[in-house]
């Protein structure tokens, strides 16, 4: 079943290892070049998170790679966020009222070890691991490759080549700098920048705090969160300004500084990590970035895919699961137009491009929000209502947040459309006290709908996205 | 009255000439280099635009460098659109239903040589042409230049180092490539290209149509402009598509395709301009694209202002305006903070950032409204609806195009915010049958003004911007 055109992958992560796993299963031969050593056999970190939130996109294309049941047990479940105060108090918070709606955290070594894994059992696909990607001359299909234990430079060429390598993207790069084309892009950061620490587990090899949930400390120009690991550890991320407010990465430079810090404001958390000024000093602070580009292929040529295309914040919990998304939509795109690359490539940002912008803008709205309105009363009343709405109308309500997160027939723009019209029927509602909440309350159910249909038609007509 | 530090400003165009001289005036002492030769003594166009329209934001600027009595006679008033269809006939529509209210058709040239003459007047200002800039060491201040006519390279500190060296900025791309901070950077291209086409000047060196409007032959996916020049010519400028569509730059490449479209779209144009096949394969197509980044300055050592901080698309006629409104707004916050650099630096892009970031919203709103919704009924209600209001109620109506172009007080992003909810408010009354356009004037104000507050309150409560 082995077709003739041999594909180039560059980049072996989440969303590389899914795809080449996906096109061996079709039958293509692939090659994937991946910078860094086997993380199988190698312990590697280097500045990326190492737990993540694993959700209902994901896991829908977990399915479609057949290894959905591999992965979950892998999967932690937290059930809501809780919310740990000044005082060390906590506020449980479900992520849905519905039943069984849960996010999962998961190690994105152990992930992407099962990815590699599974890839590995593919004949017509092969890793080939401390090969970095310099440059990919995009018009001969051509990948120039650094040998980190040879320290020699090699090239290979590929039928067409996928650019799976994050962030910092090669291919997109050299889009970037050959200007073949006119390469729309942006690259935003945020004032905030973010550093992992560890809660260890106890002696016994269990969690100090509850797994079930995503531990929030929420401080407004601060945070930390703490996502559970299946070792019983914890990883802690702070989100700090770089150099603005009271305590910013730039002067939480000593000992005492750090500690005060955490005293004055995580105080729980404080105890809970040991090692605190040492991984403090140690750990690197890592920049928040949002990157938009297009066109993401070259001709017939080359395609750019997951992070490559689209880094996002991670304010949504879905940067993974976007991009594992990415591989879903472009297999059934690859099944309708199999043998046509141009038209695949076209066809794929044309029906991906906008989700991927509406998840990126939905990340950096919850920075804010989570920032500045956390501890708004009608935010709050907000909230309420909509979990209720949730459980008594399981199947007629659905907040932004559960369309994002557990709806992945829904896209991203469709979610962020109709979600953001929706929460600013509720939060005017509120305002102008037109919602009594011991109404019944199916009629409010009712209000709501309605005054978001008439939110979207108003912007309709405005000719307003 | 000269002051001590050395001002360095890279780009003599019409932001940094102006910069110069108000420098100049503050007792600076200033060098400025330009890439070009002396634009008034030699003949240079290379693909940017001949004309441009100067309005109010641009005069004000005119005005504190004490040169508006100089560019008045420059200036060919156009007090309205002149609208022409396929069959050739025109259609006036005005800039504003307040009388007095026009923009300016203005040589780039003509201008910037004006300001370069301005500045000769200084002993503390001197212009060096034909030395291009290639990059700045911007923790050192020191600029390198190659030098066109010896063809070498040499190197100029400065206390304090300006970019104001247009859409490609050397400064720009400085801070992009050497990585000492986070620099947030997007620069996105329309799909849409531009090429200018000449209509020459009658035998006895009048105008061939008329000056006095500035004359769109609107198309969906096409757009013929034309703007007065003083000799008697028009600049026009055909925007259109590079590959899309059945005309489009990519296949308009033969005499008889060019002479057909024109004939099929653009025929009484066709009449007026000549040599049109050999000045459409003569003149250079140009890209459309906006370009936004920040920070603007590195410490307390370089600044971007005018195209280089934010280029933007030629649709609201802001692009010259917006550049000298940065001359305006950088000279206050300069007489308030005189003295240090960084607080100056600072403080004008915490000031000017969101102007910029809306002028530049806001042109691209217009090529998709000029695009899409000049044919659109509810969007032509409109329009009369406003130019009734605003002859009626001078002092008390001002639609988003009026705040945007004639009200240098309103800065550019509220005349955005309240520009945009005004249009929302009259559209949806219109579509909703809440206007009946023979209802008293006053009445109808009133409503539409406090519909304009209910949707800016809505999006308020939103946590909407």
């Amino acid at each position: 079943m082995s077709k003739k055109e041999n594909i180039l992958i560059i980049g072996a992560g989440l969303c590389g290892s899914l795809l080449a796993l996906r096109l061996a299963q079709r039958g293509y031969t692939v090659h994937v070049y991946e910078s860094r050593p086997d993380l199988r056999t190698t312990d590697i970190a280097a500045g990326r998170s190492i737990n993540l939130a694993l959700s209902d996109r994901g896991l829908k294309a977990m399915r479609l790679a057949g290894v959905e049941d591999k992965v979950k047990p892998l999967c932690i479940p937290m059930y809501g966020r809780l919310i740990h105060d000044k005082e060390g108090n906590t506020f449980p918070s479900n992520y849905s009222g519905r039943n069984g709606e849960y996010i999962n955290s998961i190690s994105r070594g152990e992930l992407n070890g099962l990815l590699l894994s599974e890839a590995d059992l593919y004949d017509n696909l092969t890793i080939h691991f401390n090969k970095k990607c310099i440059s990919v001359d995009i018009e001969n299909n051509v990948a120039s490759f650094y040998e980190y234990e040879t320290k020699t430079e090699f090239e290979v060429k590929g039928d067409v080549i996928f650019g799976t390598d994050g962030a910092g993207s090669s291919l997109r790069k050299s889009y970037y700098l050959e200007r073949k084309f006119l390469f729309s892009y942006s690259q935003n950061w945020l004032t905030h920048g973010y550093k992992e620490l560890e809660i260890p587990a106890a002696k016994d090899g269990k969690h100090l705090i509850s797994k079930d949930y995503l531990h929030i400390w929420p401080r407004g120009d601060y945070m930390l969160i703490a996502l559970a690991n299946l070792d019983g550890s914890f990883t802690v991320t702070l989100f700090l300004s770089y150099k603005e407010g009271h305590y910013n990465f730039n002067n939480l430079t000593t000992e005492e500084n750090i500690t005060a810090f955490f005293k004055e404001q995580f105080p729980d958390a404080l105890e809970l990590i040991p090692n605190i000024t040492a991984e403090f000093a140690n750990n690197p602070t890592g920049p928040l970035g949002t990157v938009k580009c297009s066109p993401w292929h070259y001709k017939n040529k080359t395609l750019l895919m997951g992070d490559a295309a689209h880094a996002i914040v991670p304010f949504y919990g879905q940067g993974m699961n976007a991009s594992f998304e990415d591989v879903t939509v472009f297999d059934a795109i690859l099944e309708k137009h199999e043998g046509d690359w141009e038209t695949i490539f076209k066809a794929y940002e044309k029906s991906r491009k906008e989700d991927t912008d509406a998840i990126a803008d939905l990340a950096i709205d919850n920075y804010y929000e989570m920032r500045d309105h956390v501890a708004n009363p009608i935010f709050k009343e907000k909230r309420t209502l909509e979990m209720a709405f949730e459980k008594e109308f399981p199947t007629e309500y659905f907040s932004k947040y559960s369309m994002v997160t557990f709806n992945e027939d829904i896209s991203y723009s469709d979610a962020m459309k109709k979600g953001r019209a929706q929460d600013k029927a509720i939060l005017n509602m509120i305002a102008g006290k037109e919602i009594n909440m011991n109404s019944d309350l199916k009629t409010l159910l009712t209000r709501v709908k309605q005054e978001t249909q008439a939110i979207l038609q108003d912007d309709r007509i405005a000719g307003l996205k």
